[in-house]
């Protein structure tokens, strides 16, 4: 017999991308940086490892907040830094849904949202895009307005496009929050600078922010909110006394102090993204222009599945990725590769698997 | 306006103890270890700093089930480790309680349990202790049988005390589960083996485990639960796929295989908490026989709050509490010190100003 809620009973759990902890992969599948963080991150780690882990860190985290003020041109009240951004969407969701609430976003898109809203007991609502990645705003106008927490990542996961302020400003429910997930931002070609915050509909806005893909740090977990400082203060409640450990913060002020850094990284990604993208449209291969550090590609003939075992047998690992429910799809699916941009090395070793394969 | 939960508007938040960030402090307020962690996780954490932090950690914390499973005579399937303890509490609420569920708990004790309950929106009850912090069955058994979480440190805080394993059998819902938070369990003379999940009850326990403690990695952030294994993939399901570090992973993998270091540290804490409770008893304190790395002091001048502050104003810092709503008590209010065991150094400074202040 099982006390769990029988909503948790039913569900299967989500499933993070692949990460064999053997070596010899060539690891395309979680969009992790294939550069190593700043040294300055390896100098401040070294330094908190011999202090005083036997304390308690600061709760607030002062010290990150003001370095990231400094580098975001914010006030320090409006940041909640937090263990990855995974926990920031995690207490956004938990601060402002309840039972009988609705949570939106958009489809094809990032499916933890709906794994979010399923651990939360939360009604949910796919906002379905269109073939080319827009928005289709007659239809999805109605679940917008019920919905009291919608989820948007921008620029979107599969499919790397960024979408404009006013599409966003769209999706501002009209007695609800917008979340703009930017796991990916500093990845675009002109990265946003939380603009919208500042909008007549900025207080309705929350940006996310991660440290794992632009700052090369998916192992150490963190991520932070900005909004308004009246949000911060209630998302700061509903988060653990002690959410970021000492070592996480250390770390992380380190890399958002070190700017160049972070910026030299993006600038090589970037140039390496254009670079696949042509390759694989030589192949065949559909791309969707990317302000990521992914693309999103798809082939006229349509299998996906196979290419992804066959660079797999290779030890090649790219996410295959497969969306049901799109009415607009010849079945009602679309799938395809999603394929992290890694060193330029990784990517010749992709595309050689690749030319044998398609 | 405010597009918060109204239970999370009308929340004040859990306010955790004092954290100071300046120097300086004779810190025995929220009962961290005085001694540093084992070498050997300073090694463990210089190592990981150098390596691939760019990668996320393995979502399941392999390396540190199986040293946890070596050290616990376990297997690691009834593992699962958490940002803290803390997370774990969280992750077992959510897991556990939705809106027409009730949480209780010993009171007065660790009084986040309620603010776990609020932020759940569950309804929740106190289970009153009596003036020697034992149980009243006969006037708790209606509450236990219609909770479907109950929450028990112990050892409980802030008294110190541990149950027998009769009354904690004795507290398992008749339909739900008993989490028995075991933060302070390796400060007993006896400390508990995880004995009661093997009891016909063992189904309906979670007992936790943390890393702040008895560990001295209150910094690091790491507690786990330990559980049936059916239990803990239910559990698993609820937490965020990368809730633990590469970092803290490190740290509490190599902490939990220096046992020796652990209870070398532990003794010593023993040691001191004898002397300290002789010391406050010829000061004319009631000291509740402690079983933690604390203990309860009552003074009959009940001038607790005035010795608090004027211990603080020498840079000593305890833990004032007081708990209302007590039916035995004078005023239906306990009030008291809670004393963290500090250094034998730190001790001697806490009894020099007491013996002033008393």
């Amino acid at each position: 017999m099982s006390f769990f809620r029988p909503e948790l009973d039913r569900m299967a759990g989500y499933m993070p991308g692949e990460q064999p902890q053997d070596g010899g992969w060539v690891k395309l599948n979680t969009n992790e940086n294939p550069y190593p963080p700043s040294p300055r991150v390896v100098e401040a780690l070294t330094a908190a490892a011999q202090g005083k882990l036997n304390l308690y860190p600061d709760p607030h985290g002062t010290a990150f907040r003001k370095a990231a003020s400094a580098a975001l041109h914010l006030d320090p009240d409006w940041i909640l830094p937090g263990n990855g951004s995974d926990e920031i969407l995690t207490i956004l969701t938990r601060s402002f849904t309840g039972p009988s609430d609705q949570i939106a976003y958009p489809y094809p898109s990032y499916i933890l949202y709906e794994t979010l809203a399923d651990l939360q007991g939360v009604r949910h609502e796919r906002l379905l895009l269109e073939p080319d990645w827009s928005w289709n705003f007659d239809r999805i106008g109605k679940t917008i307005e019920q919905s009291k927490l919608i989820f948007v990542p921008n620029p979107n996961s599969p499919s790397g496009n960024r979408w404009p302020f006013d599409d966003l400003l769209a999706l501002v429910p009209k007695r609800g929050m917008l979340v703009l997930d930017e796991a990916y931002g500093d990845f675009a070609d002109h990265p946003h600078q939380c603009e919208l915050l500042n909008s007549t509909a900025g207080r309705q806005i929350v940006v996310t922010r991660t440290f794992s893909k632009s700052y090369s740090l998916a192992g150490v977990r963190f991520g932070f909110a900005v909004a308004h400082p009246d949000t911060i203060a209630g998302l700061r409640k509903m988060k653990d006394s002690y959410n970021c450990d000492s070592l996480s913060l250390a770390a992380a002020t380190a890399a958002i102090q070190d700017q160049d850094w972070m910026r030299q990284n993006t600038a090589r990604i970037r140039a390496t993204r254009e670079r696949l993208t042509t390759e694989l449209k030589s192949l065949g291969f559909d791309v969707v222009p990317s302000q990521t550090n992914f693309v999103w590609a798809t082939h006229p003939t349509g299998q996906h599945k196979a290419q992804y075992e066959a660079l797999r047998s290779k030890k090649i690992l790219v996410r295959y990725m497969s969306f049901g429910n799109i009415t607009w799809a010849s079945d009602q699916r679309l799938d395809g590769l999603r394929i992290t941009i890694g060193t330029d090395a990784e990517i010749d070793s992709l595309l050689i698997a690749l030319r044998e394969i398609v």
